[in-house]
């Protein structure tokens, strides 16, 4: 691989790198479908024909190539050599990051969003990103600068669905300046939290306030709740994964848009 | 620290070891605190009182030597060399393992159980344990011998709860047929599910069996299994993470069994 090429894909490693050029590194099947499905931008593709089966991510190759991005073929060494997994699927690519304005986001519908300040774990974030988009939320906001979404460990994580999601970077000045003026709801969830979650009832625009692993919610995103529920919790361990307990309040506020299919597809 | 000892314990990181002892290593305050209130028997403890700050685990150092077992106090540095963790915590105990036979489980109650067969990832496992304890499931059934809890990232991941969760090990050919003999329910959990998770009652005794990370519950598994349930996914991510699946199918299940606080504790 050309040196030029490949030091330019390492450095968005780096955080300020990824800051600095509003780019990212996508790198795996999962990803790299989510991103050309969702019809993200791409700058560059690198990928090997024999490392790479899917065939659904070659025609993506393929027509990517056909319509101008600059795709070049590497042999499997030089590929492994750029790739940051464990095991080299065969391709990666550069592509641009999309944010949401803060004041572009609809709330007019009954949308449902989360947000985080600061999740200390790559694979809890990426987690937090699966589950809001499969489960149907509209997109994630990141209140603050602690957390970065295009990180590759909350990439590979997310199975890809960053690139599905409406991303929002805010302060937590705006943040609450904005739910408050267009009348969101921000529910904040916490062991300490007043009102249980099952009896959280999803009407009008609300987001999900996630806090910390280690400490939950701060004293100050406390205060810009809304409300507050609790999952009730009945072991000895005191809190649940972060993840998980957003998979249980997203659970409750969005399944009622699932279709109720009168018979499921057949086992197999 | 005497080589002999610090010799046991390292090899206690290997499974072969683990199995041939019936003991396990654990370590850090969440784990030694679920041990210490579970009236985990310890062979014997390590620590080092400038590292160790929580009062309730020093307390129970002291009495765990009281009682007779043995208590190794070393120097900073000492422990940290024996520490897996990022963070030498200043606590870390052999205990013996602890297992409950399938004929002893109570099918008689509505219980609830959860059942793995692979779980790749020691922090999905892990995850999977602390959710079943805190939801208030009386314990996780491992069929077959691919996974096991007593890994140091699976204790770490657990928070402790290992400690707190009846767990059994068994085999396919015995767990369906004690689930036939004794009218358990094995509800599966899979994308392709013939039933909604939010149809699902909670009568009788229930085991909720999880698939692998990557290709869900084998032919065999599902064949094992007396209903198969989905939880709806909208979104382009096909899947959810099996953790977050297992909370979600969980907290459905076992939620009625929390009291309805009339007014949560206050927030702070």
């Amino acid at each position: 691989v050309d040196s030029a090429i490949a030091g330019s894909i390492r450095r968005l490693r780096a955080r300020d790198e990824r800051e600095r050029t509003g780019r990212f590194v996508l790198e795996g099947v999962a990803p790299f479908l989510h991103a050309c499905r969702a019809s993200v931008a791409l700058d560059r593709i690198v990928w090997n024909r024999l490392l790479l089966r899917n065939p659904e991510a070659r025609a993506f190759v393929r027509s990517r190539k056909r319509e101008g991005v600059p795709t070049l073929h590497v042999a499997p060494d030089a590929f492994r050599d750029l790739s940051e997994t464990a095991r080299a699927s065969g391709v990666l690519a550069v592509a641009r990051q999309r944010w949401t304005a803060l004041e572009r986001l609809d709330t007019v519908r009954g949308t449902v969003r989360v947000a985080v300040e600061r999740i200390r774990s790559a694979g809890n974030l990426g987690t937090i990103l699966r589950t809001a988009e499969a489960l149907g939320a509209e997109g994630v906001l990141f209140v603050g600068g602690a957390s970065d979404p295009f990180e590759p460990a909350v990439i590979r994580a997310s199975m890809g669905t960053v690139c599905d999601l409406e991303l929002t970077r805010t302060s937590r000045y705006a943040f609450t300046s904005w739910s408050r003026a267009r009348g969101v709801r921000i529910v904040g969830t916490s062991p300490r939290g007043e009102r249980d979650a099952r009896d959280l009832v999803s009407t009008g625009p609300i987001v999900v306030l996630l806090g910390d692993e280690r400490v939950g919610l701060s004293a100050s995103a406390m205060a810009s709740c809304t409300e507050c529920v609790r999952i009730p919790i009945v072991g000895r361990c005191d809190s649940l994964n972060v993840g998980v307990a957003a998979g249980i309040v997203l659970h409750q506020l969005l399944v009622r848009r699932a279709p109720r299919a009168a018979s499921g597809q057949p086992r197999s």
